[in-house]
């Protein structure tokens, strides 16, 4: 879900112009790619992006496009001729952005005649409330029209070669906390037995569906019925992420069958659908971003592909950050044997620790994940919450920038980028957790950070950048990268993405940096806080 | 390398009698038993011990046995009609046992005149000269005897049914803080341009062999070829695992392909004794508990698995801790498809963290992770420093039960078992590191701990354990299991293998227990540490 909103100014800018200049490096002809857009082909090319548009960013219209058939088209046009090779397009939280036979739509309760100030909103904070009824009345007023804006975007995107799928949330919480907020839905309000942990309400997903129940299992699957009726897809992919928790606490070995299960049915359902729409119709799913973390959640991720169940799985942190060390190598072993096909999911925000303030990526760190999760054998990028570019990146340089290189190492090589620690955001329950930073510091006691970095530097340059808390001048510290001596190259700060304490800065001696992980050693002098490290990788000269 | 000393009183107990005891429970004649001596035949059951004799524990002597051709015999005899399939004989650390002609034999420099104040012995603190005078004299004078222990020890086992191994260590550092022990050898002292580490001393294994060199593979390799020619045994081990650090800090990714080629080349040396010997000879290796882990300090066991090279692959922890929560599904899964024996290493010390003080298991917190790693999926439970039973378990009958019970699902079905959380201890170098103990507690904020339990409960009967740090009076504090109340049953002291704070225990009603993973969430009424977390399963009555 998005909140960002405003920004009209840009309306033109991104849904024709931006549009226009998104596709500006790869002019070519519309006619000669519609003619090659493949229903259900397998790749022809390897690598690429995935994009996931949410269920509300469109209707909210931070960036202020029209709503009518021409700007609902003119939507997907911003992705053309960019890396972006799959739209996956979100229909749904616990509510519908279309008009649902079988979930409640997002627009029941609405009187159309009314403004943001009526029942269906009393429960928010009147600040939310007239964002609020723009998401609403936009998508009643879509379906009023008769505009069906999914199955205009699946057709756009043909137009363009990209392959539209649907991306169903299988458990979203989102607000919670109100029992009478708009999201929810009639089912979830009338069934708080279904819920997963009746015993307390800490985070929000103490709160979602607990698919133990069939009840619960059936009301959605009803809808996976729906959208592969109503929806002509190329793939559809159940994106068990939004939020991650389907069982009760300490139910999750039972709930791998069930959703074991659940994810066959799916796929037959498809089967029956792929034989009456003549074309392959594949099947997908976001999960965690570690094996066993996914498995100790109730999703047999490897096992569904081993299966032949699913055709695409993405492994992905929740949203607390970038996870920029999933282990890749891991699940492709997994997979091996299979054709399926693996996505690596970044999220927009960036953090080193749990406790860090929020805030988003630069161009330079998203480049850093996707070069390394690239190199690791991921066959996509998938970018979830990169959804326009407004209060996402910090310009629409960026993101047109984002979308032309992120998806390929070749696009990548030579272009500045930076490496981060941050820590995987999601784990089962009771499952020991890890993170790094921040890390205390103990003079004359070796710390060690291990940051995957991808391909070699083009350029042969790279630094190793720390972030310290507590004052400590950290110029003479001994730092080693790969055992090799790394000399103090001046203080950075970059524009974006960065700690708000002092950063040192190490040159790497050329020949020393790996292709994949690389060790970085430091000796503290003094008692401080690493609260950032960084390996940034064909940057330009250092301030020093 | 074990330091336990003395104990004499005990020597025919266990040579003698201590064999007839403990192979009391199986007599079958035995002409049978060595009527059916496999060499090199796959196994006909399933499960089993693995036990690891290092290279020295027989020396020392701590059970007090003789030095003549019978009391080496008589060593093997001890196991005996127990559960141990295959004996893992290590007959090196930096030195060897045996009289070696490639590698320097541990009584290289010794006076056999002379007492324990000799030139050899001169950089030991006067209180270890004695016993470490007992192990270079032993292993001199059998070897003058002309008694090869490995030799004798190989044919006896075959003689009992069991399978004899040589594992040899790979890269073994005990006391290189000092540069003139009589552990070390001749190439370690002449070549410290060969040490992993050169910028600093902190752990042993910075002075660890940095196998990035090829004459440190060549010295490796010769020993190699030097045991498969001179032992006629059923398999050789690689012990990474002594001591697991095996190239220079960053440099990993570019030992795994060394360390596979290396195994390759193992394995062919053992292909060219097997067409000599006319049985087959197995490859086993002992790995990190993790594959992510073990890949992070260059051994891609994996991929040895997938490759063909090893038929055996022991996943274990370093010494620190047993560790009960080793991922054997996520290695089943990586193993599918080979015919790879999976064992599931156990060391003898048991500790929830690492500042925790040095204790040994106890009979039933072996049971515990026995059970449960098999109930997982794994073929046999590895025993390491679980030699003769002085210093290692409580007392002779625990150490007999553990030969006959731990190896076999059904013999510790309904025994009384404990499932403590421990710590992995073993992490690349920079990799992120887990510890879930001790854990804060924050008065009415949830902790979740996972506790891997293995198969239900016979009894019906399972209580959670908490041990508190802070005086606090836990009694009333809200714990759940799976979701279920667990009311407060009373105080326990276990005798052997527990915190020093009070452990409070609670009882989990009986339905609730989950075969594998059980949950438990704990809402404190104060602040505290939990410093001990474990569910016990199928005990005795409590005593509340």
């Amino acid at each position: 879900m998005t909140y960002r909103m405003g920004r009209r100014d840009l309306l033109n800018m991104l849904s024709v112009g931006g549009a226009a200049m998104l596709a500006s490096r790869a002019p070519a002809a519309e006619e000669q790619i519609s003619g090659k857009v493949g229903r259900g082909r397998p790749p022809a090319v390897a690598h690429g992006l995935c994009l996931n548009e949410d269920n509300s960013h469109f209707y909210f219209n931070p960036e202020g496009h029209g709503f009518d058939a021409e700007a609902v088209d003119a939507w997907v046009d911003q992705y053309a001729h960019t890396q972006v090779r799959e739209l996956m397009l979100c229909p749904n939280a616990m509510r519908t952005s279309y008009g649902s036979k079988v979930w409640t739509p997002i627009w029941k309760g609405l009187d159309p005649q009314a403004g943001p100030n009526q029942p269906l909103l009393a429960s928010l904070p009147p600040e939310q409330r007239p964002g609020a009824w723009q998401f609403v009345y936009n998508a009643w007023k879509l379906d009023h029209d008769g505009i069906d804006v999914y199955q205009r975007w699946i057709n756009r995107a043909r137009k363009w070669g990209i392959s539209p799928w649907i991306s169903m949330r299988m458990n979203d919480v989102h607000c919670v906390y109100d029992e009478h907020h708009y999201f929810h839905s009639d089912f979830w309000r009338q069934n708080p037995q279904f819920r997963r942990v009746s015993y307390r309400f800490s985070p929000w997903t103490d709160r979602a569906f607990d698919y133990g129940h069939p009840e619960v299992r059936k009301y959605h699957m009803a809808l996976v019925r729906e959208l592969a009726e109503r929806y002509d897809f190329d793939g559809l992919e159940l994106d068990w992420m939004r939020f991650g928790f389907h069982f009760r606490p300490g139910h999750e070995a039972e709930g791998v069958g069930l959703l074991t299960e659940f994810t066959a049915e799916v796929r037959d359902i498809l089967n029956g659908w792929q034989k009456k729409r003549g074309h392959r119709i594949r099947l997908g799913a976001r999960v965690p971003s570690r094996p066993q973390t996914a498995v100790g959640l109730g999703m047999d991720a490897a096992t569904w592909a081993q299966r032949g169940l699913v055709d695409m799985l993405v492994i992905t942190p929740f949203w607390a950050t970038i996870e920029t060390d999933m282990p890749v190598e891991l699940w492709k072993n997994l997979l091996r044997g299979t054709n399926v096909t693996l996505a690596a999911g970044l999220e927009v925000l960036a953090r080193p620790y749990h406790d860090f303030r929020i805030q988003n990526n630069s161009l330079e760190t998203v480049r850093g994940a996707a070069a390394t999760l690239l190199d690791r054998g991921a066959d996509r990028i998938y970018l979830f919450n990169y959804m326009g570019y407004a209060g996402i990146m910090s310009d629409f340089e960026d993101y047109a920038a984002l979308l032309r290189e992120a998806g390929n190492p070749d696009t990548l090589a030579g272009k500045p980028r930076r490496h981060m620690i941050t820590y995987p955001d999601t784990w089962a329950p009771g499952e020991p957790r890890t993170q790094q930073l921040p890390a205390q510091c103990v003079p004359k006691e070796w710390n060690a950070f291990r940051v995957p970095t991808g391909p070699r530097a083009a350029s042969g340059r790279a630094v190793a950048r720390l972030g310290i808390q507590g004052a400590a001048d950290a110029k003479a510290w001994e730092v080693r990268v790969n055992g090799e001596v790394c000399s103090f190259a001046g203080m950075v700060k970059p524009d974006h993405c960065r700690p708000d304490d002092p950063m040192f800065e190490f040159l790497v001696p050329p020949p020393t940096l790996n292709r994949g992980y690389n060790l970085i050693e430091v000796l503290p002098q003094a008692e401080a806080k690493i609260v950032w490290v960084e390996m940034a990788v064909d940057s330009g000269a250092s301030p020093a």
